[in-house]
Order: structure tokens, then C-alpha cells, then sequence
């Protein structure tokens, strides 16, 4: 099990503030099970929140391809989790979310073109700390194949969170983008900040 | 233009009570950038409906895992529809629904389990028009690369419409289903018994 102070483990990802503190690692892999079941609802989550923003600005030809790209490949990450899970015999269940994702929504004004900047940069973030937990499950992981399909998943969640910040980028100035971002990410940071009892993708 | 009564045009497909009446054909081709562009909404819409029963059903394991399959093809489905109105300079835009979607989810009953059959049973009657009304276009749209691509993607909506009723009598007793399709299925075609003034692929 890694020891290292988690700010010299794992190098803070553009976009986040504060880097997954060794904790969370540790109740993860004490826990794998649950951490695949969650993971496969947040890939489910991922997919269906990119097809909602399709559905919400059905005429934003640049945000319409680039969710449904996001999208097809959130429901391929599902099915190969599913059949992790599967082979492990863990049954689909469903599982009580961490506060984690409802506590970001909540800062998500509500009147536009805010709430379209705010959901871009909420799901930037959330494929942000996926991406860097998806990245330190495939560092710790003893089973070597299991390892090997979160490392291939990280470099799509990489892609994800830039996608997102392109589309906030074309949609929006880049300082607004900026200062807006750093305050999300903070309150990100901040939610992480102590490790929720259950363990989760996000807790 | 076809003329012929839709009876002899069109053999009924297992499902549908009614084949397409043969104005419906006139109408779309007379209309082909709106109906591309509604086509556009039906492919989102069905990858929407697919995404959102896997979000009802977390632990239907042959659901969700039957479901994520068809919510890929049909975000590759829209993607490819989208290439199209890209190519005619069709830009993506809202367009009022007919009244077909809300009348048909409209007869879904409230209460499981009922309220799963009816969905799944609703969604294998649109997959079936779709898959009727995509072959029309088929056969009979003057250009021969779009008439192309219409009947490549008949087939997938007719596996759609064969994995809905698979669904169904995965869940419910067969002589339950028979009773409840047909009774849907007199709707279905009851919506289509006048064509509806704004062309549409449910029009
Ligand atoms: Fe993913
Ligand atoms: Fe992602
Ligand atoms: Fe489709
Ligand atoms: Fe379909």
C-alpha cells in the first residue's frame, strides 16, 4: 500500500486544485468490489449526462459532436466495466451516491449562457478526478490485467476533460473560462477534502 | 412518386397493425431536408429513451446490458444523420415533435411492473415504424447514396424492434406481451391513420 504524502505521489492534474489524498487509494483497494460496481455507474452517469447536454442544446452543432462522440465511448467504458464486473460475478446493484456529484450540480447557476458554462466545467472536473483516480487504481492495483484496463481508460477520460474545456472555450471567453474554473475547482478540491465512510470513485 | 394503396406497397411488418399510408412517401420526399433534420431527433431521442431505461434498471442485467448496445447504435445512427445534414448545409436545429412520442408514451402505465412492459413495448413500436419508414425511404429516395445509407440502417432498427420484444419476454410471460402489443399496437397505427400536416419520420 502506498504511504507517500499524496502531494508528492501523484503530480495535481490540470484542472484540480489538490490531488487525491493516500487514503482514498487505500479504502479503494480495500474495497474493490464496491469501487468496480460504482465505477460502472459512473460510467452509466458520464453517458448520460453527456446526452442530456445534447438534448438541452440540440443546436450547438460543435457541442452536439463532441458529447455524442463522448457519449459512445462513456457506453463502450460501461460494457467493459459491466463485464469486469461480470467475471468477478458482481451483480449490477445499485449503490447510494456520494455527495460528490449532487453537491457539484448544486453550483451549476440556473439561468443561461451561465448554467451551460458551469455544466461544461462541473463535467471537465469530474473527467478530471477520473481520470487521476482511474490512473491511481491502474498505478496500485495487484491484479496486472485489471491494471492494464484502467490505464487504457485514462487516457480517454484525459481526452474527456479537454474536450470539455474546448467546448467551454468555444462557447465563452477564455478569462471567464478561467476564473470560473478556478472557482469550481475549488470547491471540487474542498469536497474531496475528507474521505467519505463509503467507498467510492468520488469519495 | 408511388401510387400504389400502401396495402400492396408495403407488406406489414410483424408488430405493426398498419402499413404507412402512401401520402406519408410524397409528403417526405417533397420535405427531405426536414425530414433528415427530424430523423437527426428520432436517433437521439432513441438513444435517449435506451439511456434513460438503463438508469430505471440498474440490476436488470439483460436489460441494461441489451440497452447500452442500442444506445451506441443509435448515437452512431445520429451521428451519421448528422453527417448527412452537414453535407445538404442543413444546420441542427429544434423542431417541433409530432404528436406520435407523447401519444404513444401517453398509454405507458404508471405502475411496475406494467409501467417496464408498456415502455419496452412502446419503444419496439417505434423501433418497428422506424424500420418500416426508413425502408420506404429506401426505396424510393432519388438519390442513391442516401437510399444507401437508409437501408443500412433498416436492418439495425429492425434488430432494435427484435430486441425490445426479447426484453419483454425476458421479463413478462409471452401470452402478457402478445395481449399488451396488440393493444398498443391498434394505437400506434391509429396515430398514423392521418397524416399529420408537418412531415416527419412519425408524421
Ligand atoms: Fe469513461
Ligand atoms: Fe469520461
Ligand atoms: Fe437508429
Ligand atoms: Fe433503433
Amino acid at each position: 500500500m502506498p504511504t507517500d504524502a499524496p502531494e508528492r505521489a501523484q503530480p495535481t492534474i490540470k484542472f484540480l486544485q489538490q490531488p487525491t489524498r493516500s487514503d482514498w487509494i487505500d479504502q479503494a483497494l480495500q474495497n474493490l468490489d464496491t469501487i468496480l460496481l460504482d465505477h460502472s455507474h459512473c460510467e452509466r452517469k458520464a453517458a448520460g449526462v453527456a446526452v442530456n447536454m445534447m438534448f438541452r442544446y440540440p443546436s450547438y452543432t460543435k457541442l452536439v459532436r463532441t458529447l455524442t462522440a463522448i457519449a459512445r465511448e462513456e457506453l463502450e467504458h460501461f460494457e467493459l466495466v459491466n463485464q469486469w464486473l461480470d467475471r468477478r460475478g458482481i451483480a449490477l446493484a445499485p449503490l447510494p451516491a456520494p455527495p460528490y456529484g449532487s453537491k457539484l450540480s448544486a453550483q451549476v447557476r440556473r439561468d443561461e449562457p451561465e448554467r451551460l458554462l458551469d455544466m461544461l466545467l462541473v463535467s471537465g472536473l469530474i473527467e478530471a478526478r477520473s481520470h487521476e483516480r482511474l490512473g491511481l487504481l491502474a498505478q496500485h492495483l495487484p491484479d496486472p490485467d485489471l491494471a492494464k484496463f484502467y490505464r487504457s481508460l485514462m487516457a480517454s477520460e484525459a481526452r474527456h476533460y479537454g474536450a470539455y474545456w474546448v467546448l467551454a472555450t468555444t462557447y465563452f471567453e477564455v478569462d471567464e473560462v478561467t476564473v470560473r474554473l478556478q472557482e469550481l475547482a475549488t470547491v471540487e478540491s474542498e469536497l474531496l477534502a475528507t474521505l467519505h465512510p463509503h467507498p467510492r470513485i468520488h469519495s
